[in-house]
Formats: C-alpha cells, sequence, structure tokens
C-alpha cells in the first residue's frame, strides 16, 4: 500500500538546513498495544518549520532522515495484538508523546516529564503520511460531532490546557496572555473557558491583536519596542483595572518575562510557555517577596479527553484558527505558509479521498 | 428618616408560626468601620420562608422579633469611621455573614466557619428594611454595569460558587447536580463558568428540568419516587456517556444522597449543599473504596469579589432567575410566592423612589 | 526447582472454608518486563486470615486454589526481557498490584482505581512461596541498610501512607486514629512522621493500646462499649486539649464513623481506612456543615519509594511491628497465630538458607 | 512604671548609620484589642543588625528613631477592651506582623500579603523593651513547657515554616537547604519534621555546617568558591543518591539561585527566601521545561499555633539555637556578636527579675 510520508532530509550548513521530502515509506506494522492509523488532518506547527529551517531545536537534531509532523487525526486501519478499547474504522486524535519507562513521574500522573516518544523530535518519527503506526493508548477515540481537524487541534489546544492548568486559572480571575500567536490563542481559550473573568492579551502586531479579540479577548495591547517592562505593566493593570492574578508567557522574550514578573499580582502566577535564551536577566527578588510563583510547562500530559470532551460539548471553538489548507503533496507550500506567519493554522490533509475538515 | 422594615414576630404554636410585620425601625448609627446602606433589592430565600413558617432552623430560634432578609444590595448613604474603600453614593452588594473573632479559621481564609454575625439568623437582624447598617469590609461595590439585582442574587450566587470551588469542579467534566430549585440552578451556572463539559441536572418535577434546560443544563432527568438508587445512577451515566466526576447535592434527601454516591465516578466528589435528616443511612464504605470524596459546604467565603467579576464581565447571566418582583410593602405576598414555588427568585423592592432592576 | 507454595483450597461450607495446603508449584518463566523473585519474608494480613476463614471478600471468591501472601520482599532470580532498573542479586520489596490497562487512572497517578492486577486476591495468585514472578515496575530495590523484613512491612505501611496522604496530614497537627490494630499503627507511625504534634489512638482492649504508646502515641483512649459516640468525642477532645484536625478510621464499626463526625474539628477530614457493613447510619449533615471532608482509601498507589526512603534515612522506625517469626512450612501455626490475634504481625520466612530478618 | 528601650537613632552616614540606644518611654496603653506585655526575651535577627549598620532595609528607612526588636515573647500585663481569649498573666508569643486592612488577601488566608504593621520596620516600632503593647489576636498563650526563649524563637522558625509549606515539602522527600545560617537551619528542622527522608545543607563556612549536623542534617557540602553551578548540583545528586525534589535556598546568592536550579528534580520545586539583588542572570528555561517551580515568600502566616504545637509536644528542638544571652541593658554587645557571627542566635532578656530561658 502506498505510504507518501514527508520527510525532513539535513542536507546543508545554510538555511534551511533541511531539504522537504515527499516519498513512499513502508507502513509499520502494529506491535502489541499498537496501531495503525490513516492519516487525515496534520497541523503544522512552529517547531516543524524550526526544524526544517535550523535542523534542530536545542539538544535534539535532524541527523538521519525524520518524518515530520504531530499535531495529528485519522482513522484507525489495523488493530495489534491487545488492544482493546479501538477498533477499525474509529476516528482518533492522536496524542504525539507518550511514555518510555514506567517511572515514578508516569506512576503519580506527570508522564511528560518521563523519558519519552515523541512524534517529530529526533529520533522519534513524526505522522504527517498515509498512514503511520502509534500507541493505542495515546490515540483517543472521536465522538461523530468532533472533526478530524479539531481533533488534530488538540495538540496545541493541549499546551494551552496544561498551561492554564498549572498556572490555576480559576473563576473570576484576571489573566494576562503574552503573544497572540496560535499557543497564546488556545491559552486565551482555554482560560476563558475555565472561568477567567477578563484576559488581556499583548503582541506586537495589529493584526494578532484582531484575531486574539475575535476569539474572545476581552483587551489586548500593542507591544511597543523599547517601553520598559514596569510601564508596560501599568498599562496592562490599567486596562484590567486591577493587576492580572495569573500571566501565560508564549513569547519567551527577556522583557516579555520581565514584564510578567512586574505585571502579576501578589499570590498569583507567571507560566512561562515561551522559550528564550537559555539565560534570562529577570528581577527575581521581586517575584519572590509578592509570592509570585514562577512556573514552566513541558508539553502536557492528561489532556486529550478533557479536550475532546470540551468540544463535544460545545464548550469550546477552535475551528476559526484553521485559516489554510494543503493536500500532503503540497506540503512545501505549506511549511512555507506557516514560516511566512501567514494565518494562524495550516492543515495538511493526508487522505486522497477525504480532504473536508 | 423613615425606615420601613419587615420583621417576624413569633406569634403562635401553629404554622406559619410567625407573623411577618412591616414597621417603622430605627435606623443604626454606623460604627468604626460601618456604613449605612439604602437598600435597593433583597431576595427572598427558601430558609427566609422556613423561619416565617416554623419560627426556627434547627438551633436557631425566632424568640425575639427580628428583620428578615439576607440577599441583598443598595446605596452607600453614610459611612463610619475608618471607612476607606467606600463612599456615599457607591452602589454595593451585601455578604450577609462575617466573622467575629479573628480566630484560625478566618486568619486561615475560612472565615464561614469562624462565629459570625450573620443576616437574618437568630439572633442577627437581616436587611430587608429601607436602611441597613453593615460592616463595611462585607460590602462590595459593584461597577456599573451590574445591575442591583444581579448584586442581591451575588448570595445565592455564592453558595453555588463555594459549592463548585469545594467539589473541584474542573475543565471538561461531567457534573451530576440534584435538585433545581434556586441553589441547584445557580450551581449549574458556575460549573459551567469553570470548565464543566456537560452538566445533568435532575428534579422531580418538569417545569424545574425545563428551567434547567433554558440555563444551560446539557441534559435533565426527571426523578421516578421509588426507583433504586443504583437504577437512577445507572440513567445518569447513560445520559452523560460516562459517570459523572462531580456531583452537587442540593435536595438534602437520603435517596439522593445515596445516589449521589453510586453515581459518582470513582476518584471523583459528592458535594452536599442540601440539608436533610440529622442521620442518614448510606453506603459508605462504596464511596471509601472508591475514592469518592463526600464534602459539605457552611454558606460560602470569598465569593463576592469572584462573582462581581463574572457578572461584569458578561461571563454569566443570572437575570433569568428573577421571576417576580414586589415593593417591600407587599412582602408578604410576596413570600406566599415563594411558600407556593411560583417562580424562581422573588425579588423585593425597597427604595420607593427605584423599583427597577 | 522446587517451589513450595502456600495454597488455599475451599473445600467445605462450615469455617475455615479454606484448607491452607502446602504444595510444589512451577516456577512461572518471566515475561517481558518481569522478574522472578526468590522470596524472603512475607508478612500475614489480616485478609489473608479472612480468605482462609471465609474464603471470600465480598465479591472476590476462592474458586479456584489460590496461592496467598502480599507482604512480601526477597531477591532477584532472574529477569525477563526488557528489565533494566532490576538485576539477579538485588534485594527488593514487592507492590502486589499493578494496573492492568493504562486507563485514564493510572495516567493521571491513581493507578490503584484501575481494573489491577493483586496478589492473593482472586483469581489472582499470591506470593508466599519459594518463587515468585512479578512486575518489575513494581519491584523496588532494597538498600543494604532495609531488611527484607522491613521490606516486606512496606505493603502494611502503605496502607498507612496513602491514607495519611488523603487526610492531609500536615504540620502541628491533632489527630485521632481509631483502633490499634496493624493499620491504626502503622498510620501512627506515619502521622508522627509527617508532622502530627499530637496523635490519639482508640481501641477496645488495653494490650493494643500499651503497643500504641510504645510506637509514639501522645494518648490513648480506652473505648467503652454503649458509650455514646457523642461522649466518645468529647474524652478525645479533653484529652488532646482540642478536637482533631484529622481522624483516620481503621475499625470499620458505625460507632467509630459516627465518633470520627462529631469528634473531628471544623474544616477537617475523616478518614475512611476500615471497612464496615455496606450501609451505615451517620450524622452526615453534622459532617456536611462543618466542612468535614469524608474520604476513604482503596489501597495505595506511589508508596513504595516513599517508604524506601524513610526506613533508610532511618526516620521511621517498623521493626517492632513484627513479634512473630515461622518457617514458610509452618504457614498453618502461622495463620492461626494471626487469627487469634497474637502479637502484632507474624511474618513467614521462604527461604530455607536465610531465615534472617 | 519605667520602660527600658531600645532605640536605633540614624545619626550619620558612615556605617553604623545608626546608634543604638537606651531609653526610656513611655508606655502605650492598650486600645481595644490590644494587650500591653512585659517583655521577656528578644531575639536579634539578621535584619535588626542590617537596620543599625545601613540605616534602612531596601526602600524601608530609618527616619525617626525606632525601637528594635521583633522576635519576641513576654507576659502580658494590662487587656484592653475586647480581649477574652488572653488574660494577665498569660505567657505569650508575639506575632510581630498583622493585617492593617482586612482586604482580599487577608480574607482569603494570605494576610502576610495585605498592608501590615510589622515590628520594627519603619515607621513601626519593635518590641525591644520592658513593655509592648501589641495586637491581641496575634499574641499567642504558651503552654507551660514552652520557655519564653522558645517562644520568641517561633518568628525565625516560622519563616522555616512558611518556607517549607509552600515549597511543598512532603513524606519521604530529598531536600537541599542553601546556607546554614538561622534560616538555613531552622528550615531544616522542620522539613524533617514534615517528612523529609534526606536533607543535605550547603555553606561556605565549615563550622555553619558542623552546626548543621548536630541539628540533624543528614549530609552537609561545603561550597567552593568559583565552582559552576553545575558542578555543585552534580556533588548534591552524588550525595544525596538522586536530585532533590524541593530546594530551599537561603542565601540569596545568584550562584545559589542557579545551583537550586540545576539541582532540583524535575517537577520539584526551588523556594527561594534568601534575598539577593534586584535582578538576577538564572536559567529560567531549564526550571522552566523541567517543570521546576519558582516560589518565594513574604514573612509568613499562619505559623504561630503550628509551632506551639510542635514545640510543646516536643517534635521539634530549637533550644540549640540559643548560643548567646544579655540582658537588655547589654543590647549594644549584643548586636556587635550578632553583627560578627558568633554563635546563632543571641537571645536579650528585657525582665530584670527573670533572666532564664
Amino acid at each position: 500500500m502506498e505510504n507518501l510520508s514527508v520527510v525532513l532530509y539535513k542536507r546543508r550548513e545554510e538555511k534551511p538546513k533541511c531539504d522537504i521530502v515527499l516519498e513512499n515509506r513502508p507502513i509499520k506494522e502494529p506491535g502489541e498495544g499498537e496501531v495503525v492509523i490513516r492519516m487525515h488532518s496534520v497541523g503544522i506547527c512552529g517547531s516543524d518549520v524550526h526544524y526544517w529551517i535550523n535542523g534542530r531545536i536545542g539538544d535534539f537534531v535532524v541527523d538521519d532522515p525524520m518524518v515530520i509532523g504531530h499535531e495529528a487525526s485519522g482513522t484507525v486501519e489495523k488493530c495489534g495484538k491487545n488492544v482493546s478499547h479501538l477498533k477499525p474504522g474509529d476516528r482518533v486524535a492522536i496524542e504525539p508523546g507518550y511514555p518510555l519507562v514506567n517511572d515514578d513521574f508516569s506512576k503519580s500522573g506527570r508522564y511528560n516529564l518521563s523519558p519519552v516518544y515523541f512524534c517529530a523530535t529526533p529520533p522519534d518519527h513524526g505522522n504527517l503520511q498515509r498512514f503511520y503506526t502509534h500507541n493505542a493508548d495515546y490515540c483517543f477515540k472521536l465522538p461523530d460531532n468532533v472533526t478530524f481537524e479539531e481533533g488534530a487541534l488538540i495538540e496545541p489546544l493541549s499546551v494551552g490546557i496544561h498551561a492554564c492548568r498549572r498556572a490555576g486559572i480559576d473563576l473570576g480571575q484576571k489573566v494576562l496572555i503574552c503573544g497572540a500567536g496560535p499557543i497564546g490563542l488556545v491559552s486565551l481559550i482555554i482560560a476563558k473557558a475555565m472561568g477567567a473573568a477578563s484576559v488581556v492579551i499583548t503582541d506586537l502586531f495589529e493584526n494578532r491583536l484582531e484575531k486574539a479579540k475575535e476569539l474572545g479577548a476581552d483587551f489586548t495591547i500593542q507591544i511597543v519596542r523599547g517601553e520598559s517592562p514596569q510601564d508596560t505593566a501599568k498599562r496592562i493593570e490599567k486596562v484590567l483595572g486591577g493587576m492580572p492574578d495569573r500571566t501565560i508567557e508564549c513569547t519567551g522574550a527577556e522583557s516579555a518575562i520581565q514584564t510578567g514578573i512586574y505585571a502579576t499580582k501578589s499570590g498569583g502566577c507567571l507560566l512561562l510557555v515561551g522559550m528564550g535564551p537559555e539565560k534570562v536577566s529577570v528581577p527575581l527578588v521581586n517575584a519572590a517577596v509578592r509570592e509570585v510563583d514562577i512556573k514552566g510547562v513541558f508539553r502536557y500530559c492528561n489532556t486529550w479527553p478533557t479536550a475532546i470532551s470540551m468540544l463535544a460539548s460545545g464548550q469550546i471553538n477552535v475551528k476559526p484558527l484553521v485559516t489554510h489548507r494543503f493536500p500532503i503533496e503540497k506540503s512545501q507550500e505549506a511549511f512555507e505558509h506557516t514560516r511566512d506567519s501567514k494565518g494562524i493554522k495550516v492543515m495538511l490533509k493526508c487522505d486522497p479521498n477525504d480532504q473536508n475538515p
């Protein structure tokens, strides 16, 4: 059976360091507890583009050819031994990471901190292909009223869920979100769904802030380069009518982290999602003596069932996040769109017979 | 200044044991940290009616005449010494209970468990009158876009907030609410606002279930007298597509508590709001070995600021709860309406010059 | 290789319904992720005796012959494929239960609520034999300074750890423990280790209370049959100089549960470990309006690493719990000792070449 | 009545900027809810010395003469109106800070984040004098078996309690404490009391580490100037046999904070007690992606009752912390001792008729 796959090959030292190659690859037979999935929709993430351009993220280097893609959904094609909760024909969303060992982290509910398999993180392959084989325990059946694209969007949504959970978003809170990219936007959606009363979102670009408004932001603030973090914090307080109880920092910029510290209300939490430079200079003592907790996230855990419940009940709407669609054959073009920040989320359609959402 | 007040006088042994008397009472001068409030809207609660009919609730007995009313809002008329966060003309919602001592409970954030002053609980007077004097720290300024009636509704809403917080309502959960009276309905509103994905509400009466549907219940179940708690639990599981993660029990009935235990998912929580008989026979071992926590609530604490934020941002809508309005002069009629379960919430209007919502 | 095993055979309707049979059984070859363990010490639990006498516990019936024993330690004899954290010669403590599926419970850290394999619970065999094969992820390496018997005692200790964690035992608290049997005693040890300031323990029998005193109980109270739960609660408050913040109920008796509710301080927690009748009559409203949470436990999870750390550092001492030792060949006699409540914990020694602690 | 008091007068620009002056001051009459205390023992804190030498701590400047001292205990001499829980003759420990307003922080149990009165923080006077008048709600009766000096030590002990609580110290954990000064030592005592299995403490000075050993540290590590934080982290991991679950940083040094981040186990917590420079350069991304939470503390709240329970039950022993005693008349000498880091804790004795511990 044909298995067209989108593979990164590291080819040169100048950027983009990798080529995006379409090739037919063998379909991996399902082992015990695995399923083969006929892929339907795969979203492109900033990290996918980063691997393409730079050939690496931190210590993870694309040495060998790697299938890309990790925001995905499809239909179960075949079940391996001992798979009882899924059967061929089931529509599923795929959680791209799962623990490789049953250690203290995974036993205590934080399996994202265990050594993991993770789609499209070297040396593990991703799932932007016609057929992909995955751990069945990390494939989640989609109800009929949840589309494949919503299923694929559960991956970025999970970042928002995990971030908002760790931040302790609660009923009636004021929330600051720094950065109106895809992660800022899903954090916005989830923060409101968890009961945040008012959310202000910041960004450098007006068009991204407009999208945030459409998706429910109560207020937006355009960041002015060169403004001091303290001054930005004051603008935030003014617009919210008080300091934010929680801040979700999605940019990784040192200045945004500083703003997050100055802005957040005493006793609150600054949650770091954005990845910045290895070291940053921050007013830690300001946070410490005001008991503003600084927390980070590593991907997510236990989010797929939650996201599916919210999508199925119609409590949240993520459909407006998808702004472009391409067949898998046009992956090169799709990656260029994401690289050029056109729209929000680009979806690749893997099934030649079904290119619907 | 005239201060028309609605006072319960215990007069006889047959029911209603009290008379509802309208009389002019002196306005209490504000002490240090107190404010006099020109009352605007006061909702009638089931407990108010209970005092009227029975002359007592448990150990709290109406021995001396008592001004009734505790779901209230109004306008600051006069400030006592050392009141800095309020000024005459401020529109406020009144939290009817506050701690009388600064003990370990109040110091650690659970002031509802301290000895308290509580409006319209003997021997403390309520606030169904023209002018009422209260602890300023427990009067909360209303934003312009929150009406007086919304302000008065914060009291029942607070029961829902405290219950949902203690139950640990969280994103994506399935929730069962037993009883579609006012407390069941506010719990429904809050559970959805905190991220519950699907809520089923039960009641004996179809018309109450219809109101719940209007207010956002995903499912309703009419209770059949005589059905076993286990069978009711099965119906609940079926309609929700799984056992509820959390149950908010608002009836106090032994059978409903039993149903709540059988219905709630392992690892979940059964939250008791309804007050039933002193002792009940329950399958405690079933709850214990499935780690279903059984918790209760005593009124609420720290809910007014939360409720005001939610109302001001438009995240929740409680206006449909008010079904009847009467001027304070027709309090007798208003109490009869509540006694006869006509509508949901009856509002009494205390200000002769402003009977608006 | 010889594999002497202690097996329950259900033989008759009168009690004891089972015979304790010593027989040689084949050694199970280790599958992937499994290890064969040369058993050293196995403690006898009340539940083991209950199976022997009654042939069942609740819905778990000894239909087929079943190897008994689940409080155990030994030495790794052989490793199956893909076992990397253990090697032959490692001394290990065995966690008798592990999840059979990777469901939402196990993914979120509560694997005790998943369907489990559990030693000596029909239809699963126990480990009172010369050689036993188990899931390697649930075998924990013992440091050199922790004895095999301490390793075996981690099982009852885990009940205490899980109970005290769920009860939220915290620095400076007053704690009531109902019942001075093995579970009451381990709860006492753990409560003190978690920072409880003063612990009172109750029992019907003076000799058990004396043992509790030796193990660190600050106070003991002998229960008087027929005393009202309210009166017992008053005695507890008097002796502690205040109501207990937490109560660990280890008897299952209805009167003790009632005492636990009346005795526990507002805002506290009553934790149920003891298993009583299916339904009990309790003053639930008293607990509810004082916000006394009622919680239960199902076995334990994530306790072995904690217990090993505490034993290795010498922070707790469980050695005095072992009062009798028998070679596995004298299992019948050992079971009779436990049935007759002689001493606290009886240890069976499985290794003919090493009968040391 | 004579009221000898120790007062800082800011006199010059070179250090010490203040003079330590003994003078007789009027005794403040107790207002409503206040008590006059005949002072007994007052410990000297590093911050007291800092005010003496530098005339300020951050924004708090000694402009007007200020009575120094805030680690204190004594005997109630006189009660103001409405004091019911204390009476003359009661021995009490004094919590030096209390909220000045009843705002959201104090209502929700975090009164340390409210605007506070705080002894010996400008413009508030301390209590190193013969007689001192304080808010009775923040004076706690000492049981007979707790000495005055133990009572005075509750203040530094409270820093350790609040830090360990916020860090989430739990049963069986490995803990790193950076800095073996008084705060490091009380954190050590509390961490062990809360169930930490093994604690390693670091310091530059061998003699301080020896004291830590005496007080229960399982391991000590001498810090080598110039060693990289990563290398120090590796030494810590080696000595503990694993990375610490929690780190309590008591030095404020940038290098120690960096070490704390590198050293702490994924999913753990780095708790900052030490106050360092306004901005520090730290590997925040390392903490974030390993979900190591970074938290700080502002003094403490709700710690006195806890500390008294622990001292009364003998669960902790703080007596070895007191190494020197001086009568209040020799305050100058006592301050010099603390400045010169002689011993651990210097106690000043305020009562000419009782200079006992």
